[in-house]
């Protein structure tokens, strides 16, 4: 069955963006220095980032994200789209499919947890990545629809930015640390939530 | 030479204490849950939340915190003080010492960074330990006087609370991730800040 992965690279400190996020500065004042476990930022990764970064696209089959990240992001992503998959954007405005390479985004206004229900049906037996931004991410956990969050942890405090955890959660929700990976440019931990506190949508039930 | 180490132990979502924190509640809602590794809720920790424990004291030869954190955890810290080393409280308050056991609370009114400044020269050739709560770690962290930052995270997402990371720092900082192990019930982190962006006041200089 379908896996919701939270996918997502915070500092320490718990930003996943510096100050000053615009357009076509999709990190602001953080640069490139969030993904440089990626190769983003002239770095050669490590093989176990690289692994990480495999993992992360090996059984992904659709994609979750928010309007302010698609805004910010659609033009460093490039003419393919970046994600090579169907990718579901949660937005307050509607519009026709964006195709760009082997990248659809399918606009979604009735909110995150429909974006996953409708990311679930598309993703067969694959996993259903979000991705962010920390609001969509947010929306997710509070709609208990994510069953694991696989955070690749910066090792540097950013001292401002996006938070990650802007906004209280309804309930505490326990994790189970599944695995974890250390290497110098990122700290990969893996948490499963618990399967009584994971509600799956009724509709992406097979 | 001394080292200034930050412990800590936040949730994964960056708490360190749940809503609803009072005198005798150090932790508000979230309980003892975020010191089960420590063996503070009732289930055995595993050897390896033991040794983290071990490590902690090993070389701390004195202990910095902040005054709310004084004010809450002074009665459940009992007639030993719990600390067993000289512990300096930053406040606004000034006040005599306060013996308790082996544990000595000398209340200092100049600051975080001059609470550290006593606290390095009273550890002599071993550690100070910078405890908490939140706001002297983030004074700690301004002024530049930490060189190591331990975090032992714990799997739950707390949802709200007190922020380990509430307020923006000056600048952002480099970290160097120097150790880590993980466990069912924290992850255990360690994180050296690098030289160059440590700056030891001059009166602990030897």
């Amino acid at each position: 069955m379908s896996k919701v992965v939270v996918e997502v690279s915070p500092s320490v400190d718990g930003y996943i963006a510096g100050p000053g996020v615009a357009v076509g500065r999709p990190f602001g004042e953080a640069g490139t220095r969030l993904h440089r476990w990626m190769g983003e930022d002239g770095l050669p990764p490590t093989e176990a980032d690289r692994d990480a970064l495999d993992q992360m696209y090996a059984t992904t089959r659709s994609v979750v994200i928010g309007r302010r990240m698609f805004d910010v992001g659609i033009d460093p992503w490039g003419e393919d789209g970046a994600f090579g998959l169907p990718v579901f954007v949660v937005t307050n405005r509607a519009g026709e499919d964006l195709v760009r390479g082997a990248t659809t985004f399918t606009f979604v206004t009735d909110g995150a947890a429909h974006a996953v229900e409708l990311a679930v049906v598309t993703a067969g037996d694959g996993d259903v990545m979000v991705a962010g931004g920390a609001d969509v991410i947010q929306q997710c956990l509070a709609a208990g629809v994510v069953g694991e969050i696989r955070l690749h942890v910066v090792p540097v405090l950013l001292g401002a930015g996006t938070r990650l955890f802007a906004r209280p959660l309804p309930d505490s929700i326990e994790l189970e640390q599944t695995d974890h990976v250390a290497t110098p440019l990122a700290t990969h931990l893996t948490f499963r939530i618990a399967p009584s506190d994971h509600v799956v949508p009724a509709t992406s039930r097979p």
